[in-house]
């Protein structure tokens, strides 16, 4: 892991320099496609997502040529109390299949012709336990969070963030409930595939890491230091940097949405260069998404992480960026509009 | 348009040859699915997906090298009527759009690698108007339905069927009233933008013509034949084929799901080696799907036609061939498994 120079001030002060919407990539868009051969809007969120790319990359066409999918794993101190159903070794054993290609992640890179990278952070040290001190310290939550930042390149015209992380649904939770307030049953389901007993102690862990650390976090960035862990900080990060960089982002299952629901948290418009791929079969996703105002592309019960929502929502990306800029307009197909 | 011998009695009889599932190849992919470096069903439908191929192409592991879609073009009588927001020339104009290269399908088909083949049925010749006449003769039917037979060409791995027709969501309402009942108003919609006195007057065709031939329908294909039209035809009969070729097969939208309803009506069992791509923003398909028990792959408020969801929905099952086939297992990658 890079040793960036960073704080969390400076990175807070980044909020107030994101970029808007380029209005006059967007409208270009949407008059490009009323003229295509096809009944207008009959190609539903295909052509609200080409807008949506035009509008956020700032260019007309829209372009899909260099997606690029981050995964960022990290390690959580509190999975040593057994909140999920795999051993805290899994973490750096399945970065190692990232990197042999045998992951989920990987074949569907292949299939969507999607860049991938892998970030391990520091995964022999966990990060504290949150149910009973801060995930971070200042530091590390700020260098984390500029690390996800430098991990967005120039030259990537979309990006899917995801994460892994054994016990990350229980920061995940244990966030979202210190961001958005709700019950810990509400935001920590079964992960993994925890059930019974260790559900329970999932929650209870949930529950008292809020009590602990919500009523003394100072903002919502101070909430992803003490609830959160290297690897959504990270995606905190990357998806800021994309926004800065004019970069459109797929988020992916319940995990990195909590880690980008911090930048919502702090400005209502931070995500509004994001696309929620899909929702997870975690049951908080759902939750979150509706707060966020996010309408998810998919709903296939996936509940894997590792972006893998993410990356598969670029065939759709895909898919809509062809048909805007490869359908014949009426005219130049000599097709009859209506009557 | 070819002119195969076929009568319908033949076409009725193959419904008793139909081939069921093969077990042993999805028991196999089922087997695998849980060895793969993933919590066991976190792929949620991209698992389903891969057991299903390998279920119905009969073979594990499952492919998806050659995915083809067809899509059938057909006139109806009752656009005469004014019943689609678009005149009855769309049809040979967009066929020709088609062969140029310049339609949606076109551009889905480059992105996920499918051939596309199109049909022209004697777009010259619409058929009668199921209003006051059945839209084709026993004979005609018959040659349509093995028309879209013969399309289902050898080595395929899975088929999408989609259709253009101006007019015919006229035709799919009145064949899905005739067959499973329901009010003219439940199945008929908008289709290509109709609204306010055109919508009630497709409507009114629509009970109109229901009125007249269901009683005197004498079974699925017959209805099919009295309220259909060629394009619809010629997609019972690739659909059949398919099932009997041992190709899977992508539903589109609302016409195409319509005509291989027909099978369903006939054998409850004959589409299982279907999957619903998407769920139409025309109403009657949300209906259609929950009396055909499928689950659509995506909700996108598409409502094109011309096998364009089902195409979209090419990318989904790649991502879950790609998964299934390329995923290391567990032992492979000397992942640990759960505690």
């Amino acid at each position: 892991m890079a040793e960036p120079v960073a704080n969390l001030e400076e990175i807070r002060s980044l909020l107030s320099h994101l970029p808007g919407p380029d209005l006059e990539a967007g409208s270009a868009a949407a008059a490009r496609q009323v003229q295509l051969t096809k009944p207008a809007g009959s190609l539903g969120r295909l052509e609200e997502l080409a807008v949506w790319l035009a509008t956020w990359q700032a260019q007309h066409p829209p372009r899909l040529d260099h997606p690029r999918t981050l995964v960022f794993a990290g390690n959580h101190g509190v999975a040593a109390r057994g909140v999920s159903a795999y051993p805290a070794a899994v973490t750096a054993q399945m970065v190692q299949n990232f990197v042999a290609g045998g992951a989920a992640v990987n074949q569907l890179c292949r299939v969507f012709d999607a860049g991938l990278k892998v970030y391990e952070m520091n995964l022999d040290t966990p990060t504290g336990d949150i149910v009973i001190e801060p995930a971070m310290s200042e530091e590390e939550c700020a260098k984390a969070i500029a690390y996800g930042m430098m991990a967005v390149e120039p030259g990537i015209d979309a990006l899917a963030v995801g994460e892994m992380g054994i016990g990350n649904t229980t920061a995940a939770a244990a966030l979202c409930a210190g961001l958005f307030g709700g019950a810990a049953e509400l935001w920590a389901g079964p992960g993994t595939g925890v059930t019974g007993a260790a559900l329970e102690g999932k929650r209870k862990a949930v529950a008292d890491a809020v009590a602990l650390h919500q009523p003394r976090a100072r903002d919502p960035f101070d909430m992803l230091r003490r609830l959160g862990g290297l690897e959504l900080a990270a995606i905190t990060g990357a998806v800021m940097a994309a926004r800065l960089g004019r970069v459109p982002v797929v988020l992916d299952g319940f995990a990195s949405s909590a880690a980008a629901a911090v930048l919502f948290a702090a400005d209502r418009h931070a995500l509004d260069h994001c696309v929620a791929a899909h929702v997870s079969a975690e049951p908080g996703h759902r939750r979150l998404l509706e707060l966020l105002g996010q309408r998810p592309l998919f709903d296939l019960g996936m509940r894997l992480g590792e972006a893998s929502g993410a990356t598969l929502a670029f065939g759709v990306l895909k898919a809509a960026v062809a048909c805007h800029n490869g359908m014949a307009t009426f005219a130049e197909a000599g097709v009859s509009g209506p009557d």
